[in-house]
């Protein structure tokens, strides 16, 4: 398989800078107390359209030929990636369509509106997303823009850790959430290529551990609905992130759900920034794996701050 | 009166800089799209102790002489300031006695206990404020740190404009929140310094709004127990500040407590930051006043994040 280099990913970070914030890395003395160890945000919630996505899909959309954009953008996807492409095509004026599932973040599907994405919904499981994504690129002739499943996308989401290189000290450990592995494939490469001793390691909720699965048992193993909190995870690998997966991470550890509430807090109240809840697993893990983290410098990406504020979990 | 010069604020800047975070400037399009400007937000919010009165307070406590600092440090505060100077005072290992209406938020309550800070509660009025700490200075002997009838405290604060003019462009108008005034104060010497053509506009809620009628009348008019949903801003300015701001400062506009929490809504949403009503007075100005911020590049200082995330206003 043709992994995205560590050179793909620097080019990919030239071409999507004028568009993408440059997003803080940030820090909390009381947290580094709290958990005896040094974390340094990368504040991706704070990225434009609220998430990490916007950077692999402003890197394909960009990479997109003259021909290839005439028929627009299809996607499927539970939100983040959705408004992100909504946005990207925007910035070439051409259409993106995409397919929901009908259980996703109202927040999520407002978003997508706003950045004039057209809409169609479909019931929550991966086959239903991928049929009626089939059908919508018969009719329309759109390119798909695969949430994870793309060369381009993954290396956009690798650029996140190229910032973090230059704006924190060398880190033990880099830590991303995983649901379709994009965030987490592209952040491996980089930070692999980046710093020889990293150790890197994905964040799963318990309740959505297909990634733990396939990594452990060395074979993809999809999830069904999963019930987690994190709706940014409930997605499963695909082959190419698995095999880049299996490739350059360490490990992917799971936490609980009461967890992931309690690290969200936490981020509310001490980093004041706004998060949803797939951005509060890694420190979920930290919550439950002291130890394992004690005394080390980690770089955390908190990958999207798309929550519906008036129905908060804590 | 002796005012402090852009020099005494640039020396504030190099003398605290190791002990403060450099907070970032974030912007959002979708914002600006909103409203018809360009709006840079300096996010104090992300300062430690959750607030720019770290600035002041740090810088107070690092001008203490050694035989200054042996009875420790006192103060009045309805919050951020008491929680600064006790984490302020931790870094030089002297006891901070603070002053706290009763009626203080929770969370700021417990913010200053974590840092170590040692509190008298007291009826919410100025009087009660100031009689209650000259007991606690003649038993105790510390030294009084005013939350902002202070010069090197507004030498502090003044040092978040001085970093807004290293992270952005020009900006046409500069606004910060004022209660006390010493943000203000400390904003308008440095911008007025930095910028020649700069405009500074104070942001006060109506129900509190001295530093409005003391600016127009050309006298001191303190205000009495505010009915203001903004904590911070409760409180009336000092002979120091009001000095200033009568000389720095171009015009100080109101807003109503609707717009406030409107505002604050506005900025959990489209910036990802979590911040208290204070830090939502300066937009809710833009909202009920579009047309005079239309087209302009308005920098403004996001004061404090310390709200009590169980009773959100929205």
């Amino acid at each position: 398989m043709n992994y995205p280099t560590l050179e793909n990913i620097q080019n990919a970070l030239m071409l999507i800078s004028p568009y993408v914030h440059r997003t803080p890395v940030i820090t909390s003395e009381l947290l580094n107390q709290l958990f005896e160890c040094h974390l340094f945000f990368k504040c991706e919630n704070m990225q434009k359209a609220g998430a990490f996505k916007y950077r692999g899909a402003t890197h394909a959309v960009l990479c997109l030929t003259d021909a290839e954009k005439l028929k627009g953008v299809a996607t499927h996807s539970s939100g983040n990636h959705a408004a992100a492409l909504s946005k990207a095509a925007s910035l070439r004026g051409i259409p993106a369509y995409i397919v929901m599932p009908k259980n996703a973040p109202k927040v999520k599907i407002e978003a997508v509106r706003a950045y004039g994405g057209i809409i169609t919904f479909c019931e929550p499981s991966l086959q239903a997303r991928e049929s009626e994504l089939q059908k919508v690129i018969e009719k329309t002739g759109a390119i798909l823009v695969h949430p994870y499943d793309n060369f381009n996308v993954v290396c956009g989401q690798g650029t996140a850790c190229l910032e973090i290189a230059e704006q924190m000290e060398v880190p033990d450990i880099v830590m991303a959430p995983v649901g379709g592995g994009g965030l987490l494939s592209g952040t491996a490469i980089s930070a692999k290529n980046i710093w020889p001793n990293i150790r890197v390691i994905g964040a799963e909720p318990f309740n959505a551990s297909d990634a733990i699965q396939s990594f452990k048992n060395k074979k993809l193993i999809p999830v069904q609905n999963p019930n987690t909190i994190a709706d940014g995870l409930r997605t499963s690998l695909s082959p190419f992130t698995y095999s880049i997966i299996l490739n350059f991470v360490d490990d992917i550890l799971p936490c609980s759900e009461t967890a992931i509430v309690d690290a969200m807090a936490l981020i509310f109240q001490y980093l004041k920034v706004v998060v949803e809840p797939s951005s509060a697993v890694p420190l979920s893990i930290i919550i439950e794996n002291k130890d394992y983290f004690k005394d080390k410098k980690v770089a955390i990406i908190l990958s999207g701050g798309n929550v519906d504020l008036a129905d908060l979990p804590f």
